[in-house]
């Protein structure tokens, strides 16, 4: 990066805005787009140095020397972290903040100034070929998760780069389509997680995605990039694209886009330079980028350390822990853990050939590779029984001589481990799924297995949720997501119960794809994907039209139980605390994601009946007993209101549950929040309905309705109707204004609305 | 209207455009408002008469001499036909050309020139309030039965007024509120039957309605008034505003608002004048809407007949004749027709007292009134027992003694004929229901007397659908609607096999209000209700998500069974045609609703599985058999296209099923389609995979990109990925010039751009 410390400590020792006062145009217009895929431009005569950033997020994907056209071929070896997905699914902040650092030294060590990452995408629909590289289809989790991520990387020196902001729920024609939200899920959802992470842990960048958002290329939004992300949300860091999603370089700078990568071969540099001239662009907008273009090669430059290692060993170890902690299990019926001497039959290609990442720019080249069945033998004390049962070629139909030697393998086992998955070809980034099966020969794997035993356990290996028609028919179910290269491990230790799992599903497991609430409107046409499910994402949609899941969000198994008691509750201006008593009632040692979700009936907006606002993943001892604290943030509970463009909180007794899933709730109590003050003006298009409820208006309108009415005794008789009121109710005010025999003039309600907003 | 039949035939005679040169500005601003509540102003000294228009829709409410203020008091008596749920139910265009016929006949005799109505606006939520006034959630059902009603309205010289345009689909905050939709649902579903009635029937008028549609008032939206409903769908009539629509006069009349009504005592024509003199509105529009108004008083004018009457009995038998054939027989295991001789009890105060009619605008004072009981009793022979079991008071507890009696009379009945419904509360424009449930009392009443008399028939009153939990523990359930005056007639008919029942659901009956498309989102907040299930409403939303409903679009049983086969298709220029045998496998002479849906699988854009596009009622002797011929427009299989903001027909194979409901298909056949072509420019924003689909641009990429792979053996094994194919294929082209190592100029795709463009 530079060539000595001195240096090092001289640039980042300048002010950056000094620093770019004395460039030229040429140089600072420079600054603003990559010299590379990966690199960013140096001026060398100022002492700019060139920094890498690289693609995660859950590892360094460094491609040295010449790089491929796309930036997709072969990097360097990483630790391949179990991806989001993954990680997101066990709930914990301090697993993920240790494995951010973790990520950070390994780029440190590779000379990596930003690490691509995290992606905290709402998992919109299941669909989606990217959901593994997201954490969740909630932004509570998200956002939590994303901040911890983001301070661990940070810790090291290395800066994060959290995407893709924002809307951005879909592969298909990412590049063009425009994400139609509406505002309150927009704010509520899909920016919610992204607020959280900017305003807890200052990401140095914020990668803007593909997509347009309500027809506007996130690339070249004010809105989104200046007025949302650094003027309400204090931003301070730099805005880079993601790979190639500039469309006009000169409208996407002054929006608050500061660096355009990769390359453009500096084209769009030089379309900067000329608008500059031609007085189409403001110098100060390009300054301005300039500037943090600087800041961040100077954040880089100061967390760089030339003599940096990592200890693979200690990551890998790492990297199964993580993975473990993510391993969802879905269903239990004794079976698991498995006793060490148990006589175990495993069936699966995926337990000899794991599946442990998707495809796309998330590809990790890793350090080493655990599968199941190396790990399984090493914690049975001996190899166990193995059949393939099926090929790595999703289209193959079943083979009826993998079926029978699996058949074979499980007859003679005391329990049959199959390790079921998606093939690799279904998800990665740059497309999506059309359906959430798993392979029909896998499925007739199943099938046979367990016709010839039915003790068999399932174990999947997918990044995306799968249906579960098998799930009623088997005693257990082991979601082992995409694990990462220790992810074998990880599963194994879980059957085993080397670890207690303790991961919860962070989206919900649909029984079908027709179900999920973006089924009709995924991934949209012709350049547009109406988000029409709005607010109601994930369990928000089953739980608010009380649909079935086959598993719902939250939800994970342990080997030992929890019991929750003495729930208390309080508000303040913070927010609202809540403190409750969790027992580990069982034999084991284990760890519970203690859930929290408020709702609020009878709510003036729309609401779903439950929503999560904070989680705690706790460790207790077989028998022990501990207060657990949980604090949601007051700004949690707020919606975005329409009418006043802003967060309100709106007043009222939220009822607080908590317990181990969002349809395992344990405990429950309700708590008064003062709401938000909202004054709306009156004005003609205020409804009698609003007046009506107007201190000062109220009595007046009344008084006026009664006169109006008082005179005819069949209008009489409609004022006193239930239903004739509420039509009234509805009137804006001003359209009474010369309405046949109604004797009100304009000036008159003009008084009545002053003095009304007069006296507010 | 003219004193003499000399004056109307002069004024008749006159061109409206010359008669409007010669008025003053003042006059022609006069004529752009209402006089009154209900009539238009005159130009005594140009021989211009004053009109009368007044509500329908299912019958005449005119209110003489002095009216109440807001027009909803006490008017003169007319003939209570059945509201549009009813009449709607029958999907006969020739029974509803007769209604509206006589419609007109009454209007006539009353003097009225415009009867206001008929309303087809699409019942997108159970929950509207006004639901009972509209025909179909279907839009070809509404435009079909709306056209049929103009048609037999305008034939007796009275004009229609065709409402409420548009997009009004919800009372609450209906004078404010945006419908937010989306173009092809907009397009596809809210405007289509507004299109066919005006194309097929050219209403004198339209009324727009009160709300937002995306942001913009319908009193004030040139797109919508004039845009769409005049250039693009020919219409040559006036727009009405709704009562109290007005918003902005001066910015409503240009945008194609020609008459305001009630009056505005002036007010609002002062402020057009004003507008002229200060330039801010062209006269020329002004003389616009005075032409129209013009135009449509020579309509009423040539329409009058001082000397008009009609004939009250007849009305009322043709009003009977339609709730009949309005009814729906929703389940029957036999019990029904009833035997004359058969002892039946009449439980249940609306047999006594009928609810014919919802609350509200539409609200007729009857010539005369049926009740059911009555009626029971002239078709048995004798008076049945009765017992009310409920009072009408609906929030009233159930009356043990009430219950005690129902009870008592059920014990010695064969048949007990429960009479529910919605109380008249519940259902009224201006307000929404909060829920689908008939009141408790009446629930708890259907209970005991069930346990006293399991042979329950349970005759239904109400304009919205209702849950129906009891529906498998009764063996009949008749669903009578709000049957007009004579509806109770109608019901007993239906009961007693006078009439053999043929009538359907034009709206599906949920299993639970949690079901239904616009759950969610309805009826919005804040001024916006955003119409999330986009395409998807009624029974296409049921289908599209393969949900379960209670009794599907298009249900309805007879006293007879139908057999359908020898289904013929036929595709040309006009659309397609298809024959099919009916047969009347019964011993009963009956009618049956022959309905043709259509489908495309693997359709480039999204759509319903089934899409009724055709249907015809069918009366068939027992034992006959028919062929039956219905025509599917061409105009009626297209979609909206937003590429090219026009309507297209895709091409391809269409499957046409045949049946006696939306799930209940009997025939199918596929017939090809040929598709309307569009072509598309080429541009820096087409994707590689738009570009390589072009006949001529596809070789030239695909030569370029494979130069491009070929020289790099990781980057030929990725262009084999069929995953990254995919990725590749959604770049915009021209995204890629400047991209590192893509050797591209912007100068080299301009060139393939051209060459693909005019080879085309």
């Amino acid at each position: 990066m530079t060539d000595t410390i001195d240096q090092a400590a001289e640039f980042t020792a300048r002010d950056a805005a000094e620093l770019v006062a004395g460039l030229t145009l040429e140089e600072k217009a420079s600054l603003t787009s990559g010299a590379s895929f990966w690199s960013t431009k140096a001026v060398e005569r100022a002492g700019i140095p060139s920094i890498v950033l690289t693609d995660g997020p859950h590892g360094v994907r460094l491609q040295r020397g010449s790089s491929d056209h796309l930036g997709l071929a072969d990097s360097v070896p990483a630790t391949c972290f179990p991806p989001a997905v993954a990680l997101g699914s066990a709930w914990d902040p301090e697993l993920a903040e240790r494995v951010g650092r973790a990520l950070g030294e390994e780029a440190r060590a590779e000379g990596v100034g930003v690490l691509l990452g995290p992606g905290i995408n709402i998992k919109r629909s299941p669909l989606c070929g990217r959901n593994f590289e997201y954490l969740s289809e909630d932004p509570i989790v998200s956002g939590v998760l994303g901040a911890a991520l983001v301070r661990g990387l940070q810790s090291q020196g290395v800066g994060a780069s959290l995407k893709h902001f924002a809307a951005n729920n879909q592969e298909f024609d990412r590049m063009r389509a425009s994400s139609d939200v509406d505002p309150r899920p927009l704010r509520e959802l899909y920016l919610r997680g992204f607020q959280r992470v900017v305003e807890d842990a200052q990401p140095w960048t914020v990668m803007c995605s593909y997509n347009r958002i309500n027809g506007v290329f996130a690339s070249e939004d004010p809105w989104l990039l200046t007025k949302v992300l650094r003027e309400e949300w204090g931003f301070e860091g730099l805005v880079v694209s993601d790979w190639g999603a500039v469309n006009d370089r000169v409208a996407g700078l002054p929006a608050g886009l500061d660096l355009e990568m990769p390359s453009s071969d500096g084209r769009t540099d030089a379309q900067l330079v000329e608008a500059v001239r031609a007085g189409r662009l403001a110098e100060s907008a390009l300054d301005l980028a300039a500037e943090r273009a600087v800041r961040l090669a100077q954040q880089a430059v100061a967390g760089a350390d030339a003599d940096a290692s990592y200890d693979v060993d200690a990551h890998h170890a790492l990297a199964r822990e993580a993975a473990s902690r993510g391993v969802v299990l879905l269903k239990n019926e004794g079976v698991l853990p498995l006793a060490a001497g148990a006589r175990v039959a495993v069936v699966g290609e995926f337990a000899r050939t794991p599946r442990y990442q998707g495809a796309g720019s998330s590809l990790i080249n890793p350090t080493r590779l655990d599968t199941a069945l190396e790990e399984i033998g090493r914690l049975a004390g001996a190899a166990p029984v193995f059949a393939p049962g099926f090929t790595l070629d999703a289209k193959a139909a079943a083979d009826p001589a993998l079926l029978a030697e699996a058949v074979a393998a499980a007859e003679g086992a005391d329990v049959v481990l199959t390790f079921l998955g998606l093939p690799a070809a279904a998800e990665s980034e740059g497309f999506d799924r059309e359906h959430l099966r798993l392979p029909e020969a896998q499925l007739e794997l199943l099938a046979a297995v367990r016709a010839a035993n039915p003790n068999v356990v399932v174990v999947l290996a997918n990044g995306g949720v799968v249906e579960l028609p098998f799930a009623e028919q088997v005693p257990a179910v082991v979601e082992g997501w995409l694990g990462g290269q220790a992810g074998g491990g990880g599963v194994a230790d879980v059957l085993y119960g080397v670890v207690n799992p303790s991961g919860r599903l962070a989206e919900t497991i649909p029984l079908r794809l027709a179900d999920t609430p973006a089924y009709l409107d995924f991934p949209g046409e012709f350049g547009h994907v109406r988000y029409g499910e709005g607010l109601f994402v994930g369990y928000r949609w089953y739980d608010a039209r009380d649909a079935a899941v086959h598993f719902p969000f939250g939800h994970g198994l342990s080997y030992t139980s929890f019991a929750y008691s003495a729930l208390e509750v309080s508000a303040d201006a913070n927010g609202i605390a809540a403190r409750v008593t969790v027992t580990n009632t069982g034999e084991r040692d284990g760890r519970e994601v203690v859930q929290l979700y408020t709702g609020l009936a009878g709510s003036a907006v729309q609401r779903a009946p439950r929503e999560l606002k904070a989680f705690a993943s706790v460790e207790l001892a077989a028998g022990e007993s501990r207060t657990v604290e949980l604090a949601v943030r007051r700004d949690d509970l707020a919606y975005w209101d329409l009418r006043v463009d802003r967060w309100v909180v709106e007043g009222g007794e939220y009822l607080v549950s908590v317990g181990a899933s969002s349809r395992d709730l344990r405990v429950e109590a309700g708590v008064v929040v003062e709401g938000d003050a909202v004054r709306l003006p009156l004005t003609m298009e205020s409804s009698i309905g609003d007046l009506m409820g107007d201190p000062v208006a109220g009595p007046i309108v009344a008084q006026a309705l009664g006169g109006l009415f008082g005179g005819d005794a069949s209008m009489a008789a409609m004022a006193d109707d239930e239903g004739m009121a509420k039509m009234m109710a509805s009137f804006p005010i001003g359209r009474l204004v010369g309405f046949p025999g109604i004797p009100v003039t304009r000036e008159q309600i003009e008084q009545l609305l002053h003095a009304a907003n007069a006296g507010r």
